[in-house]
């Protein structure tokens, strides 16, 4: 195979985690380093910095500060939430990126994201080989949500499951502290799949988790939940559910965008959202004092929680991803594949089609549900609990995370 | 003096703390190898606990799981919000808790706890002295709210301000993570003094925090807040402000309990928070991305995230507490001097008199204040940063906390 020497860009898309800059710095750090890669470009906002011509040096940045990339969360380069159109039907982004790629001789591209920036990264590959422009084009996975196709797990979503399951943990002492009593409803993102929302149950391996939890992979029934709740607060005194922020009923439609016409009688949609409309109903239920908790952006953005296996797992997706490239691999996606060696969890990258990844979708197995459709099994515990291990080596000042500073200097 | 022995009891109330463990700790470590103390007493949810004879013999626990009570968030023996009646209306309460402390010989009763508790002490203490029962009553301090009076600070402040700056430090870079902008509202504790609240300006010292700070120690404008929040997000394209759910108007009513007749034209009581009226607040008014964040009972229970001075601090006051009754000393509260040793911040417990804590109220100072009263100066930072320092030695077990079990045995 002929060596192809050129620049490298490396964009960033779709919503942040807490390592998705781990990966980005498993790229820049390893292709800084290669003898095919001229130059290193960091894409502002994902394509739409290719787009708009605004690539950051990389080479120009200190190093220290990249490495601190791995214990950074959200996107350091910025991220975007672009859907490219179709080639057939509208070619002047893909003509753009054309000349821009020429303009400074970017031969590789990497794209780290989810399975709309597999699709996006699909797409520009297949332009350019069909304008014959030689580019070797890679993705690199992430996402909190774990749904993407043909992967293990995903880069991101360890340390996101680790601030879920140790959140839980520490509502869970909160929760059942009075003699009177309460139920809290925990809103847990994830829309349409409930790898999230499950990883609540990890804190059931110790004693301190949810007695409820419900996914979006099996219908919500407003009454079996009420009734769910209701028998476990008679029981217990106490009752903690985690929800995920996708459930939805039969139909398809999200509890979250109900009109609840019972609360308010005007059938006026509730603000707040889920854990909010699900708490209101559980009170108006049940009578007990009830609280609904939204982990909201914390639990994608939590750095000081993540797992040291996810940063470290992300930034070897990084790398593979440069590696393969420079060895001629093209129009892939790193996936995981794990393994047991020597009696412990083990982890080692492979090679997915773009074709294949993109826009697919993987949910939790049915078979890991419980038959009620309230609760998760065992086997997924086994599954989730080597993701979230290790501490992060995310260093400080005073006390407080010192997170990195990039110059962003734009390339000549 | 003469040594007085007997037994003693401890008791939490009020809002539990990451750390109000620790000073419970404090109190049973050093009243379990004190030769006066004859028994060491937990209480079930508090007074009540005391009214039930539902009393914990705490010797019979083991000593590794009552050290982790240190690393433990919430009220490990169970908390109360009972509100003792004043006895020359109704002795009732009272008669039953000299019984009790009659049968178990309790010659010391420690009470852990916010400025009510700081009156229920106060109260028991005089009845006693009243009918002539010797016991010596201590005020053990907790409250994230730090808004004890005549103490530095109270301990489960640190802890609660550290997870408030880090969660802040966090968010700041997810919430600009998009070219097209977004504002964000964080909700945080502090019904009556913006101690909390103002925490999160120790992220602005590391150039990652909020743009805005509202307190409940000046008065809430809408009008002003809109206009404050409108011209950050156009000059920076990003607002992120932090907000306490006690902000009220200049008629003492709160915020959080208004009609936003603007939004649903019905005038209904919008559900789901502070963050959240005020995120739709701004929405409409700007037309900006906008997410409320609520950190809700996170804030009070991330004991992952403790300042290890807090848990220090918050153990010496049990213990001091213990100490300072055992050598005579009765009716006070153990309270905070900070003082400068080596061009470094030190802390040593004081007394202070019971009827002088019980019920009274410390606020941000108003000078602390910037004059629009829309941000916090530095002398609140350099009061509140020696706060947090330091990680908590939490013992983790597949990387999520061990927190302490107790057996819980009713003494006899």
């Amino acid at each position: 195979m002929k060596e192809l020497k050129g620049a490298c860009i490396i964009g960033q898309s779709g919503g942040p985690t807490s390592v998705i800059n781990a990966s980005a710095y498993g790229v820049i750090d390893t292709a800084l380093k290669s003898g095919a890669i001229t130059q290193v470009l960091g894409a502002e906002h994902g394509i739409k910095g290719v787009l708009n011509d605004r690539l950051f040096d990389m080479g120009l940045e200190d190093p220290e500060e990249l490495r601190l990339m791995k214990y950074t969360p959200s996107s350091a380069l910025g991220s975007c939430r672009y859907k490219i159109a179709d080639p057939e039907k509208d070619d002047t982004d893909y003509k753009r990126i054309l000349e821009v790629f020429k303009k400074h001789n970017v031969r590789y591209f990497f794209y780290n994201g989810g399975n709309d920036s597999m699709d996006t990264c699909n797409k520009i590959s297949k332009y350019m080989q069909s304008v014959g422009y030689e580019c070797r084009v890679m993705g690199v996975p992430k996402t909190i949500d774990n749904d993407l196709y043909g992967t293990d797990h995903c880069p991101g979503y360890g340390s996101a499951a680790k601030y879920i399951a140790t959140s839980m943990m520490e509502v869970y002492q909160d929760a059942r502290v009075y003699d009177t009593g309460m139920i809290v409803v925990m809103e847990i993102m994830g829309r349409h799949a409930g790898w999230l929302t499950a990883a609540a149950a990890l804190a059931n391996e110790y004693g301190a988790g949810p007695d409820l939890i419900y996914l979006p992979e099996t219908d919500f029934d407003m009454a079996q939940f009420i009734a769910d709740a209701k028998k476990v607060y008679e029981e217990k005194g106490n009752c903690i559910i985690a929800v995920s922020e996708g459930v939805h009923y039969a139909d398809g439609s999200f509890v979250s965008e109900a009109k609840v016409a019972a609360t308010d009688g005007f059938g006026h949609a509730q603000l707040g959202g889920l854990a909010s409309i699900l708490a209101q109903t559980l009170k108006k239920e049940t009578g007990a004092k009830v609280r609904g908790i939204e982990l909201n952006l914390l639990q994608r953005c939590g750095a000081h929680l993540a797992s040291h296996t996810d940063i470290e797992e992300s930034y070897m997706a990084g790398k593979a991803a440069v590696e393969n490239a420079v060895n001629g691999i093209t129009d892939k996606m790193i996936g995981f594949e794990r393994s047991v060696v020597d009696g412990k969890y083990a982890c080692r990258t492979k090679l997915l089609p773009l074709t294949e990844v993109a826009n697919a979708e993987k949910k939790l197995p049915r078979e890991w549900i419980n038959e009620a459709g309230n609760g998760v099994l065992q086997p997924f515990v086994e599954y989730a609990l080597p993701l979230i291990q290790g501490e992060p080596d995310l260093p400080k000042v005073d006390s407080l995370p010192r997170f990195c500073h990039l110059k962003k200097i734009i390339a000549k």
